[in-house]
């Protein structure tokens, strides 16, 4: 059997849990689950993409720790984070009544990810909830931190709640089917948490960020378990978002309004949304005189290396308008009396939160990104 | 300005929050908020039953705050707590542009309660929640746990989230409003927190059960504060639900499976249920050998000096079939293993969890009962 080469704690008192970080995890899921949970009644939920891969790895697993699992699959994509999906998810289980030990499994990415961790938060106010994070971003994001959500007509991730796992397996080996776009944008997520706490780590990614996307197993698993445990600190600090935690919003206010101008759709997937978000944030901390021009400027070397985008996307016939998009800012769930909270850096590795930015600014950034 | 005349607190960490009991706080419940919440934006969740009666004190209180608040008016009854009420509830809110610092207050009893903290803890994974009771039952009850829920066609309050209220308001002077058959039921849970910790308590009831049904002011507050601070003290320390918060439930597992038999409708009240409950229970308990006889004979009479009801309604044509009233258990929430849970008592004011019992004898007392 494969076992973890390496084991991070989420620190969350009661609510802690572990994520265990190695290669070929997959296929010991099963036994790993039974040990730390039994083998109550368990649903699986993953999407069309992902299941033809690895869900037939994970049943044998499962099956063979002596877990029966039924299956629920989800067309792919954002469209199925609605209330409607929910409350099938909800209902389905329910069909097989569930007891409060019993599992859900997501095993997939980003959305699969956080239908299912709300699910599973809301199914007799709460079961056990076990995620098998399958893209790049799902591993070093949405894995940790509790973060679950669907999206409504109003926007994004508008409702949701936060709910811990009781375990998340991130297997290395599973990146390997992910197609080159996905697993650049989510590198996005891996050179940001170097950008705002960790100068040491941008600089291993300056060595190293072109063999983690190459697909070298080991430089990945340092990428990956470096991103977690950096995260894992801010969530530990901060679980319900009130400080420290905002720091992984860098790139995100402008990332968020660039995902919004074009209908969260697959013009921009989400990594690249805050690649090019993160260098507007650096690039206004630099017009504000935070940030050094020179700690700008290595941050756009180091996204040409290795492949991320910088500058706004031409749009067709459209235009990026920048008050468009300061609209857009303005219905964030971080928006506190009226004012945008923005993440700032003073340089790479030390980022701060600020409410103190005005609009003006932002788009004078945002008019010099769209000429 | 009326003040509180007590407050309690519910003591969890980072959730803890105040319960403020006394008279006529409705009418400074405005300034109330505001100091504790501030004055952002605000909605109100109420029913057609409430609403006329006080919603304009609390609207009339608000705005004497300078608190603009929105209102959602539901159809009484438990057809209400639906997951699609929850998804107008969450649309209508959103509408709104809501900020996490934003207030929904639930006027109402446990149905508004319920849906309202399930609907406040998804708006942008949670805004403010207050929670004025209007019913007996929801002020002795609902108001403290931080349980909220929606039924779904699977059964009662299968869908629903753990979350805290930032402060509630028990006003003793709404309850004279209240007709006399929810009053008693409410009454229910009050005799249930002497029952399972509360000797003392008991015996006061003995004495001043009947005046705090009859509407006396004092003898009210006492029996309100005293059921909140022993609801209090056990959910301190078993927020989730895995211990001592377990013995709340004496009475429930037999009421839930009376509840769940006729309907959940208004042929049996949950109170209603939870007093049959509560006896069948203490006829397990005394059958078993746990618990002397007298207690229960003292209980009888206790409840049937102020009107409770003690034995099986007469369902018309229908009987109560112990096997399944058995099965209606067997879907509860607190299953493990497939095993139920039952809360019995040593005496009165000791009461425990166990799943040692056999449905043989369980099925002995539903049917002598149903004789």
């Amino acid at each position: 059997m494969t076992t973890a080469s390496e084991t991070l704690t989420v620190n969350l008192d009661t609510r802690s849990y572990d994520i265990l970080l190695g290669n070929n995890l997959l296929e010991s899921a099963g036994e790993t689950i039974r040990t730390a949970l039994g083998n109550g009644k368990c649903w699986i939920i993953s999407d069309e993409n992902v299941a033809p891969m690895h869900l037939p790895t994970l049943k044998a697993s499962l099956s063979q720790a002596n877990i029966q699992a039924k299956v629920i699959v989800l067309p792919p994509g954002e469209g199925s984070k609605s209330l409607a999906t929910l409350e099938m998810i909800v209902n389905r289980i329910l069909d097989g009544s569930p007891e409060r030990g019993s599992t859900l499994i997501a095993l997939g990415g980003g959305v699969v990810g956080d239908i299912a961790g709300l699910a599973a938060s809301l199914v007799l106010r709460g079961i056990n909830y076990v995620q098998i994070p399958t893209t790049l971003l799902a591993q070093v994001d949405s894995s940790v931190g509790g973060k679950t959500a669907v999206n409504t007509k109003h926007g994004k991730n508008l409702a949701g709640a936060f709910y811990q796992p009781k375990l998340v397996i991130a297997d290395a080996g599973v990146l390997d089917t992910l197609p080159h776009r996905e697993l650049l944008a989510g590198y996005a997520e891996v050179v940001k948490y170097g950008l705002i706490r960790d100068n040491e780590f941008f600089e291993w990614l300056e060595k190293n960020g072109t063999a983690v996307i190459a697909g070298d197993h080991d430089a990945r698993s340092h990428a990956v378990s470096t991103s977690c445990a950096t995260k894992a600190d801010l969530v530990s600090e901060d679980e319900r978002e009130t400080g420290a935690r905002a720091l992984l919003n860098f790139g995100h206010t402008f990332g968020h309004a660039l995902e919004a101008e074009t209908g969260f759709s697959m013009d921009l997937l989400h990594g690249e949304a805050v690649s090019i978000g993160m260098i507007l944030a650096l690039e206004l901390s630099t017009m504000l005189g935070y940030c050094p021009a020179s700690n700008l400027k290595r941050t756009l070397n180091h996204f040409t290396d290795v492949g991320l985008p910088t500058c706004l996307p031409s749009k067709g016939s459209l235009s990026w308008d920048p008050l468009r998009l300061i609209e857009h800012m303005g219905r964030d769930k971080k928006v506190h009396d009226g004012r945008i909270t923005f993440i700032l850096a003073r340089s790479i590795g030390d980022a701060f939160a600020t409410r103190d930015v005005s609009l003006h600014d932002v788009e004078n950034v945002l008019r010099r990104a769209a000429e």
